[in-house]
């Protein structure tokens, strides 16, 4: 986010605005107080998490809950953005991109530049894959790494028009729809970079798997039990990995990162439900 | 708390405890967690932030809410390991002071081992203050560094025993008292390692200071403003030091290192109650 809100600044801008579920809005709101800047801030009423709100607040963004769901936060953000002298932040902005690159470089540092065989990210808005294909891709060309990894990316059944995209209509269209999921970080109906996600696909051979809300639940209790904890929605990727070992796609004896895109934290309710009692 | 569960293993226990205000409780069921061990943790009802008692579920401690405070926590659990095969994981507990320590150590390493005139951290249990100490006065024999930090200790004024102690009874004595404070990390009227904290403040020179709820509330959100955001507790310490600044503890130029002890996610309910309303 320091590479937006820093080409936000250097534009001339004073304002930085994003629709968000959650973690976009608390980043930009807190490198945007670094840089001085004002923030805005529109979510979903009602349809984020209590940990990622609260940061949005502390960080002093203009925090906008809206009587819509995220893709109707995007589309109210696009017009006002139109209108207002105010820097999109979104991830169809490229610095965005840029940005997120930064994720896979740090993994493949800390791998010692030897990339496993699989990556497996859920996918909501769907553009920190192609900050991750980006990465990887200049990687190699630095000759960095040798070789790409398998980079796949798994929905929620309640909020996957990419996967629906690319099994049924072969990555030709997509279908925007209602998305509904516990996991709210990528509930999300309408992904502005689903092309952008095929495109990783394609050049990294991997696949698009859905999970359902209780494979999410019970992956989730299994990264809390081993210790680590993680939101909702990072759990797809471990619920995701079962099924796509279970297909073959994964194979015995390969290697696997799973990117856990939101700590524990970030949605402190969850376990709360999950376990409906206390004594 | 990795030291400190390993030797509770080596040692032949299965089950770990300790009463916690919260995020002893999150850290120790973490590492019991990952050591495959069982972890009960002892909480005032109602009185630990959500953050911090969804982690103590998610990684799948016994997580017992008491009709009582922190020290009557501490009460019963004192009692319970003396019938029980219970390791107990409270600060009292030397290998945790070991842990403890390295918060120090790395703080050091970041300076480039360039102590700062002031390090300035909350007083709770106080246990905390003798890790930091023991690390400072280690790496002063092992000639890292050439200088001790003055090491001062701040409490909220609805949780000052220890303030009282050194202010009223020349550290000869402490009054346990019943605590009171939205700073609920800190919430503690009877700390276990008061006699530890004296010493701290002995051997860096370090001074005590209360601060009132307003000037805690005040001081979270200006770090929170500052884009980094700390819970409660943690802004005792930018508070405390505006008073350290007047009374001419902390004079104009010198450095100081504010400890913040927890992240603005582990009480993500406190911003929303200082604001106060929505759109």
């Amino acid at each position: 986010m320091t590479f937006a809100a820093s080409s936000a600044q250097q534009s001339g801008f004073r304002w930085v605005a994003c629709a968000s579920t959650g973690n976009t809005s608390a980043s930009m709101a807190a490198y945007a107080a670094r840089g001085n800047m004002h923030s805005l801030v529109l979510i979903p009423e009602g349809k984020i998490s209590w940990g990622k709100l609260s940061q949005s607040l502390d960080y002093g963004a203009l925090t906008c809950q809206l009587r819509t769901d995220f893709d109707g936060c995007v589309r109210i953000l696009n017009e006002l953005v139109r209108q207002k002298p105010v820097y999109l932040l979104n991830s169809v902005n490229p610095y965005r991109i840029e940005g997120q690159k930064t994720a896979a470089i740090e993994l493949m540092e800390q791998l010692a530049w030897e990339p496993p065989d699989h990556i497996i990210v859920p996918g909501g808005n769907l553009g920190k894959q192609f900050g991750d294909r980006k990465a990887l891709l200049e990687m190699r060309e630095l000759k960095l790494i040798s070789r790409l990894p398998k980079l796949s990316i798994i929905q929620a059944q309640g909020a996957n028009p990419f996967y629906r995209s690319v099994r049924e209509f072969g990555g030709k269209k997509i279908e925007a729809m209602t998305a509904d999921t516990l996991a709210t970080a990528i509930r999300i109906g309408n992904p502005a970079s689903w092309k952008k996600a095929l495109r990783v696909l394609r050049a990294t051979g991997g696949e698009v798997e859905q999970v359902t809300e209780v494979e999410i639940a019970v992956a989730k209790a299994e990264i809390g039990a081993d210790g680590i904890g993680c939101e909702p929605a990072s759990a797809v990727t471990l619920a995701g990995l079962k099924k796509l070992r279970r297909s073959g796609f994964v194979k015995p004896g390969e290697s696997v990162v799973l990117i856990l895109t939101g700590h524990l934290l970030k949605d402190p309710t969850s376990p709360l439900n999950s376990i409906g009692r206390s004594f």
